[in-house]
């Protein structure tokens, strides 16, 4: 059995995703932000980073979106839901994966979280200010030199793509347009009409 | 033959030193960031990043230092630098390397390259008055809770080992005293007796 530590709202919901595409046996334990709870000793003593995603494994916690989603494909092999066996793919797959963590999620965080980096009010205003150009440019580069088609590393459905789908739902709230990117926007409703991927909405949307 | 994209003095090291460990048949190409060779053409035909390290494999280019290290040591397995065979080991693995790459890397490049978040010079150098406190935070981290010993994962040395090596290497520059973290300063002791370090550091300072 596994659980998920989430939030609704949060990049959780890729993992939350995957699980669904697994057929893991899993339940999901809710975070709630609104009460800071992610920084209370009790999730502290799971994750020490305060964040979500953490999965909790018979063998212990993992945390970091990419390693999780790889996890999730090496535990349910028949999921096929990473080039397993094709290192050079496999590798293609995981820069996909630590581009949207390293990169698209870092310029989506000055506009809510800039307190990360600095102390000073004017200063996380002046991040937030540019959060539509640096998410734009992040979304420009996938969509003419990453995403492949029809799914973000070509045929095969993948764990690049759950992943996709959570960051580019920001996209209007960062002040971007998704109709700039044809080939995201095209995914991202494609991605809806996926059960596993409506089923995790729904979760996150319970009360 | 695998050819690594790197530039003296940034994160390309870990790559360059797990390609000596894993005993590969490589050779670098030095890009001069001075002269922005990274914003040109010829290289940005070969990563539309912009950035190192780039790692050009007979199928194709890899990017991001922990798809990098994955793929390396995927590639050459009798180097035993991951624990392949383990989903939740390798998964572990990974956690620290996107660590260091998505919390640690960003939080450094606050102090050198915060126009990536902001056009505000104000706002720049606010960024960088709080470097020491972000990246001894991270560091405090990684020594108290992820920093396994005698290497990052425990009793096998890893990728995950010149990735620390590499960011620890900036700690001085970015204000934060190494000392505070005795399990981190005295790994980044003992990498430097690796033959496989000296290596790849001496070419990273030859002319």
């Amino acid at each position: 059995m596994l659980t998920l530590y989430c939030t609704p709202g949060t990049c959780a919901l890729a993992s939350h995703i995957a699980l669904e595409d697994a057929g893991a046996d899993y339940v999901t334990k809710r975070l709630d932000f609104a009460a800071a709870e992610q920084t209370k000793p009790e999730f502290l003593s799971i994750n020490p980073k305060g964040r979500v995603p953490a999965l909790l494994t018979p063998r212990g916690v993992l945390t970091e979106t990419p390693a999780i989603l790889a996890f999730i494909a090496q535990s349910f092999p028949l999921a096929a839901l990473a080039p397993l066996a094709d290192a050079f793919a496999f590798a293609k797959l995981q820069a996909f994966n630590v581009y949207l963590c390293s990169t698209v999620h870092v310029a989506h965080a000055h506009r809510m979280r800039g307190y990360r980096w600095t102390d000073d009010p004017a200063a996380i205003e002046a991040m937030r200010a540019k959060v539509p150009e640096t998410v734009g440019a992040c979304f420009a580069l996938i969509e003419k030199t990453m995403f492949e088609g029809p799914w973000a590393m070509g045929a095969s459905y993948s764990i690049a793509d759950p992943y996709l789908f959570t960051l580019a739902r920001w996209l209007e709230a960062d002040g971007v347009d998704p109709n700039g990117f044809p080939n995201v926007a095209d995914h991202r409703r494609r991605m809806l009409e996926r059960p596993a991927v409506q089923r995790a909405l729904a979760a996150e949307s319970a009360a």
